[in-house]
């Protein structure tokens, strides 16, 4: 495959080492201007430190670092949370949120700057490289993108640090790196190392955040969430906005070992991959939201809502976010948490959120309801009509099998 | 509504106030002969001490307790673990899946003694009766059925006994009973009570079999289950029969304060209760089965099982067990446990069940994968030429909207 | 069960046998001021003709006429359009989308005229009953709700003639009805008479209003429609209301037998019943929507929106109208519709309507496409690596069974 | 990518202009022996004449021609009639149900002959490739797989046609070819020419095998069909095989004009694709075995068969026959034809097969129906009730929304 003309490409760079490869390789092999992108959504400000001179000496012409964090936590997650979404049953799709508004700010720093290209980091096996691409697809179908990873020699952390040294390009790498870490304000991963088999359990290196539960507190605490229209909106009586509510449970959700889960998981390009993932904060918001659904939804409601969050957790795991199928999958989420308010109080006790006390205006289920009384809204009489009809089927399908 | 003509009439008796006074109730108000059946699901050996005499001093003419707890479980328990069932996210479903057990047995009774005529002691508030009419319906639409809480005036327990006195038949039942309960080998629920406020947190009157987690071990203990088409076989290396299995599991689960829910529900009937149910060995096996699925089912796979575990959870505890639509969700479930073998470590800590080490001969995900070389089963580039397939409606979409 | 008090009932009147009963029923039975309220739903200006003063004359102190035939189209059946509900693959939901229209303005009419209560005419062993009674618990639950054909003991037209003239009640109703008969600007359904053996095929008198397909014209006739967000706005060119566009098309529907369906349906009610219906311009419409649909959704939303077809028919058929599932269903179902732009010809042929040239500015197959150019767009080298991460899993899956 | 080292191909040959050229294309390319395959799926006995001297002129060490018609019929044709899949609502999927049944065989010869490779000729744009090479994954993952329209640089008939007369090899194709089909016992598909503007209307060239409506018969006529768990058995009376069966179907249904559709279908790489098929025999099975469904499932079954239809028909589509997901959702709808007997008489006229007459043992609609009497199976009463419970949750809903 010959190489597509690029002129200028905006590459979405974090400062590690493959990113740090990535800068001069587009150069060399594109012969084009390399400007670089920093999405900041919470990884950490450790990692932010001196980046925009990293990438610089690295050969990019420009850096951009951009702060996606109230805008990941509004604009992703909380239209996710609605949807009750766990992918494969456990993974609460922290990587998978982020990389759409990584992407959408990555073509707006493309289309600023007049580039023709865009570039990611990610390697040829994961499924991030869908996400991204299915994201520049959706946003920027004129613009070519350069998946190096798919495309260079490059196989080992010791060649990637020999390419810098050839070039004179400072690096602070390590030679060797057990794991593979993706973080951000909702959650971190871990991937590699013991993890590689499934028949090991994961050890302390696993888990990168949160306190092991083991360590946690002997006491339990408690928190107090209140939800609008299915959101997080204030904890224990303070209004904050969706990134604020998500720091403050993070700090109480690491202390308590909240959010650890340790999955293999079917990737989309179509292996199986093992990670363990910490999502805190995350996991206790989850906790509430379902809790106050269990007051406000009606049976038939809340099956639905179960079966949004499958096909939600798809969509978003599969690189799907700018989707015609994956905004028709969420407004009808958004149509279901018109009603989820409440409050709920969530117990936290070494690694777990249990939700102990909830209340809701629109909760279907309420102390004032035996004082509708009986007659008013329900009689036991009824009953005998409603198991007549409603087992009226099975019943004549068994009078015909008898008569045979 | 007149009453109908009933000679014989066979009552799921179980030893307590409300079928107590049912034997008499229907004798009177029959004028039939009145046959007591007791199933014995694992209540308890002590809930069945001396039951026949109590149900002769009743009224009864007979009383027939038959041994239901294996099958039980292998017949109704294992098949609905296939499908990956939790009621409404959380529920093990545990006195759903008892009904259609006793209810069949009950029509077998029922045929034996050439009765005309089937009673149960569920009040007409709740889902059972729906359970056990549901299964009459499809078992023995033939036979009348009697609910008398749905027909009777009797409202208290006061008045319960009051009407057992009068006719002088013993009764060790108390006056007050806070709690509401129903157990068997796999669970334990508790309604009413503190319950009854959803703002309330349970106390420890609310949890009636497991060892609360805080009271529980400080040390982990791990349990190996070895599992065969989607059934748990053996537990730490010893061959079990399904409900020998939930009794060994049941033990450790105790113990360790595992399968602790507390939940609002949507019942059947159209109203929401909420209830604190205790499944420890059962939440165990579920950990075991879902993380033997992890290793197995791909990705296609895993979404179907999660949508037929929704459909599964309702079909149970809607009382549609004997029905085509039951059988054919069942039928999906078997077809996908087909390749469910392997063996599962499980980590029991302060009332969490975790699933740490996990293997399988038919896993997708193996430590063997690599070996396969990249040539051989998996090439990077491949990637590029799946992302532009899978985004290409995306891509046609964008680019149909730049040229308007 | 004793008769709850009431002062002042809305009835929904149709003018014929069984409402006109209704009116004396009620007012002797009750004690209570009987308010008629008749919708105009396109059941035929003959229906409405002198409706007022056969109300009076039946006992009504009033009778209101509201006319619903715009709101019906536009608030009901083009929402029902979008999520391309059939029920029960065939059914066009014509009795179903006009219940609840009805039933809101009717409970309008009551709080109008401050009445204590609603009847309706629905016979206890039809859809209908659930359908209204459906719509004024969620409209108005604290309205009685009262249905005559539950109560009383009337069971033939003869008795209900009889009781009309032992009060002097005129009525120019029949002694004999073969068929049941429903009718709206949407559609005539037909029940009853030879129709009651399924192994009876429809005769010339189970249609009301469509030609016989075999009487239809020779040539085929073309109509053009417009479509804008899953909705017909213009037929031939000419711009139209919902309820004139249904109109325009109806004419040439009847003119060619389009939309006749022959069905044994499952009633919400448990048992089966058999119906010929008569949805002449509907079936015109549905067919030009789903012409648009295949040129606009994409895979995996076109899936989506027949899954979203099939939970709205049964919402619409089962009375769930106003409930937060069916407004989420139909959130979902307006979100894919965002793009259902084009236009389509249909032909009419002897009872077949049939698009046979569409097109959209959102089409995703579009003339142009073959010029984006292979390499733009599509390159025929990407599919074998579509095809290899495609097929992963039952790779992996072959080469580990052929390890064993 | 360098080519792999393949010893002996076994080729799907068709006799056609492209399989033609693929014989010395891989000897020429691959060095190897080539084995022709041919399958006979009923494509019709002309295209079969003389076919191996064709392909060992072409230079094809062997031909192999199997006869597959019964088996493509009976293993493959009709379970998917059961699950009841139309894919996008229409198509029958006439050639993605004989993809499976061809690579099963071609792997079958493989294996005889001890070849190392597959190969076939499908283009790089369609979905043939996925299902065939989806197949060979399953069935023989340690074979390679060629594909020589994704490799060569032939585009045209022109080229192809100079290939073969430079190398001497004898072709009766013509230089053009207006329309690309596909034909089989099931059905014929007809792509391109005037076909590629969707404002096109189909002319008499888009079809292939069934009389134009217009000019079938004025006088419709009559087929009986017998139908036992799900399967046509007997037509008019005479007991078939299922090949046999559609061979009768298919006789009358091309007389009367049955079964043609025009659709722009989602191809599973991505695109959007416009094609006239043609089933004749097949639409008149599907009609009678829907028509025997609706007297034998319940409510919810039908649902469950709608739902699993949608499924298995993108399945089917996607080339996904052997995975475990296939064969789950088979078993939930081989399950549900259980009951599915019974017999259909369906009248054929000028493009409509409808089913006018139906019966079954296992009807739930039942001419003795009545005779149950009110009280045995159904008392109006009951329904009272019955709509109390279902609608509860909404006057729970609306009286706690009037309390605020």
């Amino acid at each position: 495959m010959s190489k597509v003309q690029v002129k200028k490409v905006v590459v979405a760079y974090s400062g590690g080492l493959d990113t740090s490869v990535i800068i001069p390789w587009l150069k060399e092999n594109y012969g084009c201007e390399v400007v670089a992108f920093v999405a900041d959504v919470g990884q950490g400000a450790e990692e932010l430190v001196g980046i925009e001179e990293k990438a610089i000496a690295s050969g990019a012409s420009e850096c951009y670092v951009v702060d996606l964090k109230e805008e990941l936590v509004k604009d992703y997650i909380y239209p996710t949370l609605k949807t009750g979404a766990y992918y494969e049953g456990k993974y609460l799709l922290g990587t998978s949120m982020a990389r759409p508004v990584i992407a959408k700010a990555q073509v707006e720093v493309a289309r600023k700057v007049g580039a023709d290209a865009l570039a990611h980091g990610c390697t040829g096996k994961g499924n991030d490289q869908v996400r991204f691409e299915g994201a520049f697809a959706a946003l920027a179908p004129d613009l070519h993108v350069i998946a190096p990873w798919r495309e260079w020699d490059l196989v080992s952390r010791e060649e990637c640090l020999d390419y810098l040294a050839e070039r004179n390009i400072p690096c602070a790498a390590s030679l060797t790196k057990i794991y593979s870490r993706d973080a951000n304000a909702w959650h971190i991963s871990t991937e590699g190392g013991v993890l590689e088999s499934t028949w090991n359990a994961p050890n302390a290196d696993c888990w990168a955040w949160t306190v092991d539960p083991e360590q946690a507190p002997n006491e339990a605490e408690y928190v107090t969430l209140k939800v609008q229209k299915g959101e997080v909106v204030a904890v224990d009586g303070k209004e904050l906005s969706p990134y604020q509510a998500l720091i403050a449970l993070n700090e109480k959700g690491v202390k308590h070992g909240i959010g650890r889960i340790d999955i293999v998981e079917n990737r989309l390009v179509g292996m199986k991959s093992r990670g363990c993932y910490e999502t805190p904060g995350g996991t206790i918001m989850m906790e509430a939201l379902r809790a106050v659904e269990q007051l406000v939804l009606d049976k038939a409601s809340f099956e639905f809502r179960e079966e949004i969050g499958i096909k939600a957790s798809h969509l978003v795991y599969d690189g799907r976010w700018f989707t015609p199928l994956r905004k028709s999958v969420f407004a009808a989420a958004d149509a279901l948490a018109e009603d989820v308010n409440g409050e709920v109080v969530i117990k936290l006790y070494k690694g777990q959120a249990t939700a102990t006390q909830k209340r809701s205006e629109n909760s279907l289920y309420s102390e004032e309801f035996a004082t509708f009384g009986a007659d008013e809204v329900y009689d036991q009489s009824h009953a005998g009509g409603f198991i007549r009809l409603y087992s009226l089927a099975s019943r004549i399908k068994a009078l015909n099998e008898a008569k045979k």
